[in-house]
């Protein structure tokens, strides 16, 4: 007997008629003799309901209250699938974060989970319970409801089954598992059957939208044995694997793209130990993600800082980098939100070298130019304009001969 | 300065706008330099869509989870009417029932509240917030989510304003206080400016819907300073008051009726001391309030129990007469969910006689036939056939001399 945590997004959920088709889902799993847990996300339209919601009553809510408003979307899931359970003769309890004791630090909208008690579940487990809770949401150390940010609910899927040690954390989505690269732009795109942790986490960085980075370096953390796969097509999905590599893996395993990041420079920064700092430190401060950072000095003896961060903390970030400016008397400041960033993900790249050259030789035979590169020990990055997004993909998936059948 | 809990319902809520006008009310009253907890129910219409798409669901969703997904409905409250209040520059914090402590009992869609730690509100005042509370909801010994059932708002805000020392309670509604009768049906009954716990409560249960039952009974325990009044026209409203009763004190303040209730009568019972626990235990301990009870025994030795139950118990109660009837070998179950109580209530009834004749004459008069009579210290109903309502409630409204002014 296993113990399994399943994990529903919003689509999945998105109507009565496919909560029921969930529940009967986790009963057919729960015939096959194996405990069960499920987290569910808000049903999808719920959140942008909320939102709108709050936006009508406030410019700027309070980041509190909208964590109050927005964990209402999963706590309502919970009822309905935990409902949907029982009419169908299935013993199930709902759980909020709170109830769970899903710990996380204070920053509310962007929570990290701190620690779970799984006595509660595994209480109810043993009483022959499916346990559903709600996912994106937990408790600070006064009780503050917190939600966890984009895609949390994968997040809590994971912690879950690292907390209860579980046999397996199944993400059900809506795509049948990864690809080598985004199907709809690449037609011969092909489902990878297993990938290393270090690979999904590059391409979940890297855009692949399939998991969130941050349920991924928890499952890495804690070996938790992940796979994705579809909540609409039957199908072994996509196994997150903790092996070694053996020498036969191939070089690349998939080409992701992201389009929801802006670049920032700050030019003519006058050069001294501790620039980048003082530059990123007020950034990181306001709790902003940055992803690629490229610091290089001019011939005049003054230091120019590029960075990349996602769309929506674009104006908070030009806000805060032209105070920076003024207090170091920096040149000036440009921003460019017209930007892709296109990655070739594999650990293969370890020992095989030339994936860079072939990659910028790739790009270079297309036309396009390459306004950033960063690298990864798995993974090279580059920005490119936007509008060359799709072709830049398609160009690297063929040249990386990713169609064809691999071996594994 | 004092200490005012304010509690809004859901009309009073009902969307953004009216949110935005009861913020504009709460931030005049800390204007006037009082520090304010407001509780505040779902919007209105919220708890039906709730309720409805657990029907879609669950023929009989559980208790549970049903009170897992109500409370969503004051969740989403808070939050909007905290963020409205900041957006308005005035500090405010929502708290769920949760999050203040509201502990109950176990018995989930109609709760009893136990005691509620107010450490965290005071905290919270202390630092110069406003404190938004979820009414109708709390939680049990081990955390699970509970509702109050009908008009458990106004509880929260009484039980909130006992646990506080609360200087006044006001119970903010879609009417201007307490009538003398019900202005629908009586044109001429008149705003009552003070009425006395004793009364209000013979009012709140025989139908005047102004109050809950069980706000009443709490605010009456603890001596809550309780103030009913409109949220949508400016008035005094009605100060339910704690004073003894003057002399001067008129016989009767007021006619309530309820057309909620349903009559069931078991006939034949052999006739034996307990006979009464074994025909209402089974009932009592289904969690149904019987309100009316009856009983007499016939010229043949066997007894006849008759009682009354809210029309939504009825089914239920009716389901467990039968079994009762079977095991008790009574004749029969009769049962009609056609009816009316209409009922008297003054103080002065106390010390004045005459009052119960006066009433059956009144009604004798309209040729009003009386089915069953209760009577307490202050109050005497009767069940009368409901299509006779209006006409006995005018009759003794009327009778009573109610229109006129009264001294006080």
């Amino acid at each position: 007997m296993a113990l399994i945590v399943e994990k529903y997004g919003g689509t999945s959920v998105g109507d009565i008629d496919r909560i029921k088709t969930v529940a009967d889902k986790v009963i057919a799993a729960k015939k096959r003799g194996d405990d069960l847990v499920v987290v569910v996300s808000a049903m999808s339209g719920e959140t942008n309901r909320l939102t709108s919601m709050a936006h009508e009553v406030s410019e700027v809510p309070p980041a509190r209250e909208l964590d109050v408003l927005l964990s209402t979307g999963e706590q309502v899931t919970i009822a309905l699938l935990s409902m949907a359970l029982n009419a169908k003769g299935c013993k199930a309890r709902s759980c909020t974060g709170s109830q769970v004791h899903i710990r996380t630090d204070s920053v509310h909208g962007k929570a990290r989970i701190l620690d779970i008690d799984g006595a509660r579940v595994r209480a109810d487990l043993a009483n022959d319970y499916v346990v559903v809770i709600a996912g994106f949401q937990g408790v600070d150390e006064e009780q503050n409801i917190t939600t966890l940010g984009r895609g949390g609910s994968d997040t809590t899927a994971v912690a879950m089954a690292s907390a209860l040690q579980a046999d397996e954390c199944r993400i059900y989505t809506d795509v049948e598992g990864v690809y080598t690269a985004d199907p709809r732009v690449v037609p011969e795109a092909r489902l990878l059957r297993q990938i290393t942790v270090e690979e999904m986490l590059e391409l979940a960085s890297s855009g692949t939208k399939v998991l969130q980075t941050r349920s991924v370096e928890f499952a890495g953390k804690y070996k938790v044995p992940l796979r994705v796969l579809s909540s609409f097509e039957e199908g072994p999905g996509t196994l997150i694997t903790y092996e070694e590599t053996s020498v036969e893996q191939p070089k690349i395993s998939g080409i992701a793209y992201q389009t929801d990041e802006a670049k920032l420079t700050i030019r003519g920064v006058p050069d001294q130990p501790g620039v980048a700092y003082q530059i990123l430190g007020p950034v990181s401060d306001a709790h902003i993600n940055v992803d690629i950072i490229i610091q290089n000095v001019s011939a005049d003896g003054t230091a120019n800082v590029t960075f990349t961060v996602q769309k929506n903390d674009y104006a908070k970030s030009m806000e805060i980098l032209n105070e920076t400016a003024e207090r170091l008397g920096a040149v000036e400041v440009i921003g460019d939100d017209n930007i892709a960033k296109v990655s070739v993900v594999g650990v293969g790249m370890r020992s095989h070298a030339g994936i860079a050259s072939k990659m910028f030789k790739s790009l270079a035979d297309e036309g396009i130019n390459i306004q950033m590169i960063s690298t990864s020990e798995i993974k090279i990055s580059v920005i490119v304009e936007n509008k060359y997004t799709e072709l830049a993909v398609r160009a690297l998936h063929h040249a990386f001969g990713l169609g064809k059948e691999r071996a594994a």
